[in-house]
């Protein structure tokens, strides 16, 4: 494949967080699952929820550009949440299990971060107005949710130092 | 493995982001190589001894816990430098070379802020003070070539749609 323009590197990309965003739906219930704080478990459901939409603010996009959504893997993800899956295996004691989840989850969220504010700058670029703006809407919500783990992984770890 | 302790969770997080840092020496000349305008290259470059003392740093953490710093595989940078690597190998053309690498190497900045954050919190709950100054010092510098990549994007792209 050659890439000849930026918009071709931005369907790219985007195909890329397409991937990931599948990917993160189907890793999602197992940390769900493997969480112990009722408060972590919540998060993590919501997020779920959250992903779903981003799903589908990507169809809509990918609709909007006539473009196919699948054709790409996306690697930087599957590395990441093979991490998160080792971290669930290697069956932390009770107390530093969360703070091993919210590591992983915290990766996640940078990667999509880092992916939607370049796809965002590119839309923009192009002109794609109504199309920036929905991956901005991503974007911030990626962002609030890092921010909240931030939060939970100081609790759960004050928690833990307490008992240190 | 069993992850027992706090401690546990922080020497395995720390292995990992020596894995992923070792890669970044190893991967970045390819991309020195690869940037077209020159600010882009230069700044390659001066991640590239960046990244050196970052490994340094590291090294010094290691010694400092008493513990080997080898012993993890980081699978996050695996994917995300076959995603870069992809990118070089693409060969876009030369206006979106650039707005390509960038991409890729905001995608390791991010990891990497992730992955010092949580370091950085964990050695601080447990005390080690003088670790977390220095992972803190780490955390700041990728933030501010994040930044400096970000300044790049929007250079080289305002160029690409002049063009388009």
């Amino acid at each position: 494949m050659k890439l000849g323009s930026l918009q071709d590197l931005l369907v790219s990309e985007l195909r890329d967080l397409y991937s990931a965003e599948t990917q993160i739906v189907k890793a999602l219930p197992k940390m769900v699952k493997a969480a112990i704080s009722p408060d972590l478990k919540a998060g993590f459901e919501e997020h779920l929820q959250q992903t779903r939409g981003h799903v589908e603010r990507l169809e809509r996009i990918f609709k909007d550009l006539k473009v196919s959504a699948r054709g790409k893997t996306c690697k930087g993800m599957e590395g990441i949440l093979e991490e998160g899956a080792e971290m669930i295996a290697e069956k932390a004691e009770a107390p530093i299990e969360d703070a091993g989840l919210i590591a992983a989850a915290q990766k996640v969220e940078h990667y999509e971060m880092a992916g939607y504010g370049t796809v965002r700058t590119w839309a923009r670029q192009l002109g794609h107005d109504q199309i920036a703006n929905l991956l901005q809407q991503t974007l911030e919500e990626e962002e609030r949710t890092d921010q909240k783990l931030t939060r939970l992984a100081e609790n759960s770890i004050s928690l833990q130092a307490a008992h240190h």
